[in-house]
């Protein structure tokens, strides 16, 4: 292992985006978060820091060898994780960011993701069991009723049971229009489930007494595909009496995965027996769109956890690099000269740069769509909640997948970095990387994410999203004109961004005459030129931010901010010229694909 | 599972290359392949793919779950690989292409190189015991002394004794000028090695009575430096009277591999008793450029192995992709309408279109290769052999990098075809994504072949080489007129070699001015966009050969020619137009990485 300490997340980084990129403290003067002070969200995240150093990396590894078993019916989880729980309810961030009503204390989610960020980079499945259950909680809480929330919601924001989201089954994959688990009303109120789903993550485990798994199912009769999908809460135990009673939800079977090893993904089974009791959230036939409340949360928390995830290896790769010896510069003539480190490497500066700015890129728009958020829900004039909400929804589809694919990258260079030994699983890279190549799959995989946000986002709401983005775009080239960033630097952001939006209008023209697939034939490609601008214009952002603190008093984080320069021009000279050659795929509709026939493979 | 055969590699596809592109039917009219004809190659091809697919491919995964153990100081392997290795043996491709002098048959390169990637299509674990030894055994051929060749090629060409590469040091590890072990002179000839290897695949195992380690060490007073460095025979056990005596060779640990988890790395020690004869091979200080040779022919078969391992991967997907129903088209109203098969869906297309135009073009470019390889030894002239060697070299850096590379990626979209089942360990792409990873770090990583690319190869020998290159793309492009293919793919894929012919030349005039740091600082986007390049000339070939078979005789095979003619397309209108950017990246000298100091990550 290498000798170096590795800090998951650089402190000064988290500061640097919160307080000087996205002036997060200003949020404190919305009336939503006035009891807050930039003291309590740094004791939150001080705190968070320390629990993810100190309890949650050590038993990474542990945890990713020893994965949860299957005996009896029942999913046991490693043992750390026993000792990892208490220490993340106590924490305070299941229902932190949630209104006293819910028993939290409205911090802003732009705080809470950044702490969660530290854990999900230190141990991601131990984070999961907090936030897979804030999410299911959340669900009773936007749209069940009294008695759910007191029976259900209650206990999971206080971390008493866990919750899951209970969606995908064996047959229908990420169709949910293909649910067939079934709900059969009786006189009693409740309804009688029966069915299969797959891949439930914190599904089953022995970490608390009760399971609540936020189930989408089929009411009897009701009509085909999603507008006949209902959300249930259906409990591995249901309250009865005094006590809990068994709610026949049964264990399948445990996912053999490759990563996220420490918390359990299983096949469950509801209703064998006949007496799995399920509670309608809401109304009827309405569950696909309740769940996309938590989708889309949970959509910005895997793009936090893949910037996390490459976060982490990004760190391990520095702190290797900075270590190891190898090789000497290139012309040096004398062999019996000392070996350099290998950070000394131009190529191995390439690798390091890149990964810092896909993570702290990744990082940096996490945490901007949060204070979207934020601003979605407090913002002072129902304009300006309006504005936030059309940027959130915009970006949200950018958000999880640029930090999921490019962050798979980033995990595989830092494997590079490290050469051979980064090739054995007694270093850690190799463990990050498997990990992270969850994040391009589940919550809507990357194809997903592509026609949400050509076919929906950018253009179904007409341009006012897009035009949105462009304002937000050229406040930043004010700023960074202000601070003295370089006008080329300036001018390519605000170029691609002109670009984007002309070439928006153009394949929503294709859409207009008729031709819907032609528009979305590129959508992949669409949304990688949309992610290299998103991310250019979160560089811009950050290159003012580091020119300002730079002009102003001396912090003594010169080399830091010299950092922040070098990984913006990285972004900037060498991802936004990718730009045309692809807008010019979109437009043109190249057909290699489209052509292919199943049968020429 | 998934319910259907994986053909591993395409034999149409091998078939197709082989014969409709490169013409390998032609080789048998030079004087060296006269024994030979299209049968024989046939044969041994067919033999080949049965071997794979019945006796290696069903050991993969018992072989990648259960990886070898150290256990009182000897590793043991998995005891399929017992029932394999003599098998691998009979097949005879150990020495196949060797001369008769080396017990062969003169069989060509691009033959053997096509049976050898069946098998690592296979299990890259179980023929890693074969190319080892080749690789091993022909430095000994070609270097060693008659002694040496008795004693020591013979057995490995015969399957009795295994071989392996110890070239890598722990404190060395690409640094070669680097290495310590020692070799002291002795009064009976041979020498006493003392010193530590590790990363040594197939450095201990029980397949066989000896292992025959061609080991780099330093002879006393040798200078410093790669100037300094001798090769030596170094074999487990030593030969002495009847027998076999204990050569103090221990085995001090085994590497716990994420891939290729059936043949052992392992850590080796050398003379730790100081009885560790050693048997120079050659001449003194020689043993770098000796290496090379094996070297070079390995990252020739590093690209087999990598286009293997993708193709696997890439049939596994289509295969899936085929009977794996969800979801609808797009615009499709009826919920209630049977879903399709995922291959029906644009995106699943666009990733498996990606696959097959990876892992045909990287095929393509491995028996290209091959083939300029046999020219090289056996062509009629001394001017055609020494184009074709020109050729080889040039090629070697882009067939290893380009196919571990990008069939990285190829193996990552299988994952992702599969959705959350890519993610579980129940099926097989994630074995192969994660045999994969290795392809980009051994035998020379990524940066280190694009430094030998552009530094050495494309500049240092004046611009022969790379005028050698513009005759055989402007020979494909001649071929592809001639069958009709589209004028613009014939004109894309030649106005990029005479793009990629003037970046090289400006290139090489910042070195000619004094600044060679200049000129080699996006050695890897060079590399990217000179491999862009090449695999679109393959295409263009494959393109060409298509449409002659199109136009000829109904073979029945229309389904697999316009397969090729779809990725041919997608290779040449999605990647020939990422060069401008790529080019002018390297033109500039653009200075993110170079400017960056240590201090500001």
């Amino acid at each position: 292992m290498a000798d170096h300490d590795n800090p998951l997340l650089d402190d000064r980084d988290v500061d640097f985006l919160l307080y000087d990129v996205l002036h997060a403290e200003r949020l404190v003067e919305l009336s939503g978060f006035a009891e807050h002070g930039r003291e309590t969200f740094d004791l939150l995240l001080k705190t968070a820091r320390r629990l993810a150093r100190e309890v949650l990396y050590p038993a990474f590894k542990p945890m990713d060898e020893a994965p949860p078993k299957l005996a009896q019916g029942r999913v046991t989880v490693h043992p750390s994780m026993h000792a990892i729980y208490p220490k993340l309810v106590e924490l305070g961030l299941l229902n932190a960011s949630r209104p006293a009503a819910a028993g939290g204390i409205d911090l802003p989610l732009t705080i809470s993701t950044a702490a969660l960020a530290y854990l999900m980079a230190a141990n991601g499945s131990a984070a999961g069991f907090v936030f897979l259950t804030t999410g299911a909680a959340h669900l009773i809480e936007a749209f069940g009723d009294e008695a759910l929330k007191a029976t259900y919601m209650r206990p999971m924001y206080d971390g008493t049971w866990t919750g899951t989201m209970a969606l995908t089954e064996p047959q229908a994959g990420s169709s949910l229009s293909d649910v067939k688990t079934t709900a059969t009303p009786t006189a009693g109120g409740h309804y009688l489930i029966r069915g299969s789903k797959t891949f439930i993550s914190g599904g089953d485990h022995d970490l608390t007494e009760n399971i609540v798994n936020l189930t989408l199912a089929r009411i009897d009769g009701a009509p085909p595909g999603i507008k006949g999908v209902s959300l249930f809460v259906v409990p591995r135990r249901r309250p009865e009496g005094a006590g809990l009673v068994d709610n026949d939800v049964q264990t399948a079977g445990v996912i053999h995965k490759i990563g996220w090893r420490g918390i359990p993904s299983v096949i469950l089974s509801f209703g064998e027996a006949g007496g799995c009791h399920g509670f309608l959230v809401g109304e009827p036939h309405k569950g696909i769109g309740y769940m996309f409340q938590m989708m889309n949360e949970a959509r910005i928390l895997v793009g936090v956890s893949a910037a996390a995830t490459a976060s982490a290896a990004y760190h391990e790769a520095v702190g290797y690099a900075r270590v190891r010896p190898q090789g000497r510069k290139v012309g040096a003539r004398d062999p019996a000269a000392p070996q350099i480190p290998i950070i000394e490497h131009a190529d191995v500066r390439r690798m390091l740069l890149r990964q810092k700015a896909i993570v702290e890129g990744a990082l940096c728009l996490s945490l901007a769509a949060s204070r979207y958020a934020d601003l979605a829900a407090h913002a002072a004039t129902p304009e300006a909640r309006k504005r936030s909400a059309l940027l959130l929804d915009l970006l949200t589809p950018v958000a999880k997948s640029f930090a999921a694919e490019k962050g798979f990258e980033a995990n595989a260079l830092s494997v590079q970095v490290h050469g051979g030994y980064g090739y054995s699983s007694e270093y850690l890279p190799e463990a990050w990387l498997r990990d992270q190549k969850l994040n391009t799959i589940h919550e809507g995989t990357t194809g997903i994410q592509s026609m949400d946000l050509l076919g929906r986002k950018a253009v179904a709401g007409g341009d006012a999203a897009l035009a949105t983005l462009l304002e937000e775009i050229a406040e930043a080239a004010g700023r960074a004109r202000r601070a003295g960033v370089a006008t080329t630097w300036i001018d390519a952001v605000t170029g691609a961004g002109a670009a984007v939006a002309g070439l928006t209008a153009e394949l929503g023209g294709y859409a207009m005459s008729g031709d819907v697939e032609k528009m979305m034939l590129h959508s992949v490609d669409y949304l990688e030129l949309f992610s290299v601008l998103v991310i250019g214009w979160q560089w811009l952002h950050q290159a003012a931010a580091a020119r300002e603190q730079l002009a102003g008093e001396d912090r003594g984080l010169g080399d830091f901010y010299e950092g922040k320069l070098c990984a913006a021009q990285y972004w900037i000279s060498t991802e936004i010229p990718r730009i045309p050659a692809l807008a010019e795929l979109c437009r043109s509709a190249e057909d290699s694909y489209a052509r292919m026939k199943p049968a020429w493979f």
